[in-house]
């Protein structure tokens, strides 16, 4: 286990397991966790949990019961580590499983609020898996898909929680035709740009579960760095706490 | 006709003659006017034309033809002044007809470009028609609404053709959902804030025709003014030229 690192997520205090060369958190992760507001009882389930970065970091801001859904073994076993490092065996687990089965381990209707942050990348004749398969499947949807993310969602919340995802934003019209498809309805959207005078590289999502129409807010960006290159007030606070 | 005014419409050099009493031009327009990426020939179609501006100012931009679409007798009669007032007939005509019958008038597959400044909001039980029954119809989805809207531009587009629209951002996901369910494919989106603090309160939209999927393109916001209320130089370039 000579490559597996400690780091602390940000302000959340709490310590993750990582190995560098399968899979470690960066910005999405940590812009992920400071967007979600959590409930501070019920259940949490965070779905394609890698090492349980975002499931971890959440247990520092609620009472919640966290369940780390994710099929990958190598990373499933690091978030085992943190759980136990963090001692948070009483109320955060691992459940290494393909999101498709999750009702076998959770009931439907039963979730207060879902985290995700999935493969953004679809699979194409140019997807790459050999050089490190861990890692591609993280980034790739080899084994599982937005489809079966907003369904797997749908399925687990209870009617108005809400459903945080971070994505790319080149896939919204994917995104949204797949939350309208299973009654998820963003609420809340903010994009994230490197730069003020750049594309949006990445957006968060807060939807929620509603057969109803919901009338949706773009918050104001999220710009990273300013234009002498240096964080943000904005990103200096969310990444350093 | 002593409430009529003729206006110019920013950087167009075009005049338009406007009743202030029924319905007059105002940012959204001119964000649109500005946002709009013209053909150089073919056929352009305004669905929703109102008293013509978007339509004619393009006409400052482009050799094409444009046809206007405007279902309002009242605004259509203003849009045929303002074409004579510019010398434009022999390029720019206007179609006083509810969009849903354009067929009649323009063949399907035939246009090169569409654009639409539509009524922004649903009818409900609170909307009131009674005080300016022509303002009423101009705003809220009376006589037209999204889906009808969409299916024209599918219909009316060639493949591979741009339709530009302005709309407002908490009827985003229904906007993605008609325009899926009709073969336009956004590819490019600003938001509008009036302060970069401040949740968007507009957006343009640049969508294909296409039945492959499309990468959308979330381009820097339009931010009108700075934090003491001046107009952004941005801004400051598109309204006033």
């Amino acid at each position: 286990m000579k490559k597996i690192t400690k780091d602390i997520i940000s302000n959340s205090g709490i310590e993750i397991y990582q190995d560098k060369d399968l899979y470690s958190f960066n910005l999405d992760t940590i812009l992920l966790y400071n967007f979600v507001n959590p409930v501070k009882k019920g259940t949490i389930v965070d779905l394609c949990s890698g090492n349980g970065v975002i499931g971890l970091s959440l247990a520092s801001k609620t009472d919640a019961n966290i369940k780390l859904i994710e099929i990958q073994k190598e990373l499933a076993q690091l978030a085992v580590e943190s759980i136990k490092l963090n001692n948070l065996e009483n109320r955060v687990e691992m459940i290494n499983i393909d999101l498709k089965n999750a009702q076998k381990y959770i009931n439907h209707d039963s979730v207060d609020l879902i985290t995700c942050n999935p493969p953004y990348f679809k699979i194409d004749d140019n997807t790459k898996t050999k050089n490190n398969e861990v890692l591609s499947k993280a980034r790739h949807e080899l084994l599982t898909n937005l489809d079966d993310i907003c369904n797997m969602a749908k399925i687990l919340l209870k009617e108005n929680k809400h459903f945080y995802m971070v994505h790319r934003p080149e896939r919204l019209m994917e995104i949204f035709s797949s939350m309208n498809k299973h009654n998820l309805q963003p609420k809340k959207i903010q994009f994230v740009r490197s730069y003020d005078d750049k594309d949006a590289n990445l957006v968060l999502i807060d939807a929620i579960k509603t057969v109803k129409s919901a009338s949706l807010k773009i918050i104001p960006d999220l710009v990273i760095y300013d234009e002498n290159g240096n964080l943000t007030s904005k990103a200096e606070k969310i990444i350093n706490g």
